[in-house]
């Protein structure tokens, strides 16, 4: 009899964002009339139109496609060049990355979760409390934890709070971990970490053999040239971190899809003998044998990114949803909670009034505002008493919330 | 320390394709001038440009993302509703599949390699030998087998031949197995399955309850009415088996990355304690956590497969393709080697001369012929003394191929 993965029925019956549209339909169904008003800055998904470099250039890849003297077929697993170079060029210049450190592929959930592939079990993983579920997800599925307690979280995980107490960015462990995924700018809170703190987690891991998976997928978002962009500008992190980064949020690529992973050759993992081995030749098998490469014509449109008018519309859209976050950090403030987050990211953190849970809010939220908010407790127990607004929205629609949070 | 997946190291130096560009690359370096005349008839890619009615689908996808009134952002992670009931009402019409059984992603290699997410240790695999290594590889990584021995067979799968005796199509296991990978029209032997043959393993896998992974990538292939194109065509299946399409070899969507799995609900596999569990449920929840949905433009352009423009354009592609296929079968007998395959698929599979290894002969058309084909033992210790090569070629080079094989 085929035995499935007993893993999978530890996980809490829905991914977050499932649970929240659930809820969503019931409205919808309740109160089709009111449902026309909704708005939704629950998932963070981008809604501005693809910037016109990008699709010039996939329209260029796709008429390059119909013609037999052009035509390309499998391309290389990790990513076409001209990709990997650019991103080189343009996001890791003078921080010493070669272009086959760069991984291409179809998204960072994909390459957040597949990472786990390459690390074998007996790793102690910690994740900051709240998160970006898919780690959390991703772990249990293989088997890298024990059961979910009555709060939601998993027996084995070690998880570092994040509280506006320490900016939400965690403390060092006092115990040994093996694995740490950190991310910044981050999702949900909407924090940064600054040169210091990134430091000191590069010093933890380097004297524990650990490895940072950093997922800087929020990165374009920062406006402050003080906060660290990517890991790779702290000494040492060649020797213990990875790096993330997307296309999705920067290039508006939510429907596109595009990502890269930087693993930089000098960083080493332990087999079961204790020898040293190559994270970047595991992942670069792991690749080659489950992934035949991003879309052609999808490469093409994410190197046009890089391009000056490229760079200039993605400029363009990220001022509009770094304008959106300032209305919605200005309207909660006005109404008297606590405001994190939203000044060098997409994601507004807000306290909840006295009294009220993350879940009753979002309730609030749709029954009362018709808007359509992210629970703090959806990403961890930490995140109770707090809801994410994301800015992926048009500023119309970002100005009726801003008025309908005012009326509350 | 972060300890790695130990598995990995048991994988063979390189997966197949790599060691042939390995010796391609030194022949070019030895030769260059040589190598100017270099065919390659190796990796089975296509070369004919994408179809018109494909691109065009694209073209119009990607103006919508550049209006913010047809902008779309995310998508359904197990695909959009207009190709899942495409791919039904196309591929599955009469067969009892619903458009929530079928699942798109970027790509058999990947799906065929990431369903071992959801199956649990202990299986017993079933593999035909010669296999498309993908199979092999994503069951090492898994931990699913022991240790290579030296002729490259990996402990605890069991291997199922494929002879020029049982027609390339493996005899039912005299012993119990859990998971069976079966690919019709195979890679690389070119061979197919009877009606009579596949029902014979819906049997078997019923009464062990057993799932059957069948790979049908290449049915657009088939030429004779007589072969089932689908596995859901033979009853009981819908309780054993799920099956992989992709648009690579179809639409020549190799570089474009869209492929589709059906998993019926009514397909169940065991959970520790013996209950049933979906296998579906189970696939949706991977896809998910780990996925974000195949991109936008390129599920419109798979789409555009099934329109009238474009079932015309890839009905003749095929037709070129196999015609090549004709012409090689021609060639290689016309030569004394006894060949298979090619007939209703684009693989031919040739046995060398006698005494003639499959690597040797793979050296010796590369240095006398100055034709890349594919050895048979890199696909398994059964293609010993067979060779594989591609119609996936211009009609100009397959023509030239088969003057050199006439003239070795």
């Amino acid at each position: 009899m085929a035995r499935i993965n007993d893993n999978f029925l530890k996980l809490k019956a829905g991914y977050l964002f499932p649970e929240i549209a659930r809820r969503v339909n019931a409205f919808v169904a309740a109160d089709p009339e009111g449902a026309k008003n909704l708005i939704r800055c629950g998932i963070g998904d981008v809604t501005e139109p693809l910037p016109s470099a990008c699709r010039e250039a996939m329209h260029v890849a796709i008429d390059e496609l119909g013609d037999a003297a052009t035509f390309r077929g499998y391309g290389p697993e990790q990513g076409y060049d001209f990709l990997r170079e650019a991103i080189v060029h343009h996001q890791y210049a003078g921080l010493g990355i070669a272009a086959d450190e760069v991984f291409i592929s179809d998204g960072s959930k994909c390459d957040t979760g597949n990472i786990l592939d390459i690390f074998g079990p007996g790793n102690v993983i910690a994740i900051t409390d709240p998160v970006y579920p898919v780690y959390v997800d991703t772990n249990v599925m293989a088997g890298n934890t024990g059961d979910a307690d009555e709060r939601g979280a998993f027996g084995g995980l070690v998880y570092l709070p994040c509280t506006a107490e320490n900016g939400f960015v965690p403390a060092i462990p006092d115990q040994k971990v093996d694995l740490i995924y950190l991310c910044y700018p981050n999702n949900p809170t909407g924090a940064t970490a600054t040169r210091g703190q990134l430091t000191a987690w590069v010093t933890y891991a380097r004297e524990h053999g650990a490895i940072i998976l950093y997922d800087a997928a929020y990165e374009a978002f920062i406006q402050d040239p003080e906060i660290p962009r990517s890991i790779f500008e702290i000494p040492g992190a060649h020797e213990c971190a990875m790096e993330f980064r997307s296309f999705s949020k920067s290039g508006g690529f939510t429907g596109v899809r595009c990502a890269s992973v930087v693993i930089p050759k000098t960083l080493m993992g332990q087999t079961a003998s204790g020898a040293p081995q190559s994270v970047h030749a595991l992942w670069s098998r792991r690749h080659s044998t489950k992934f035949n490469g991003a879309s052609y014509p999808v490469q093409r449109g994410a190197a046009a990114v890089f391009s000056p008018e490229g760079k200039a519309q993605v400029a363009a859209l990220i001022a509009g949803y770094m304008g959106n976050a300032a209305l919605l950090r200005e309207a909660c403030a006005a109404a008297g909670l606590p405001v994190f987050g939203g000044l060098n990211a997409p994601y507004v953190w807000v306290g909840c009034p006295a009294g009220v849970s993350s879940w009753e809010m979002f309730d609030k939220m749709l029954d009362e505002a018709k808007v359509v908010i992210t629970p703090g407790a959806g990403f961890g127990s930490a995140g109770e008493g707090f809801f994410r607004i994301s800015a992926f929205n048009t500023r119309a629609k970002v100005e009726e919330v801003c008025r309908r949070i005012a009326a509350l």
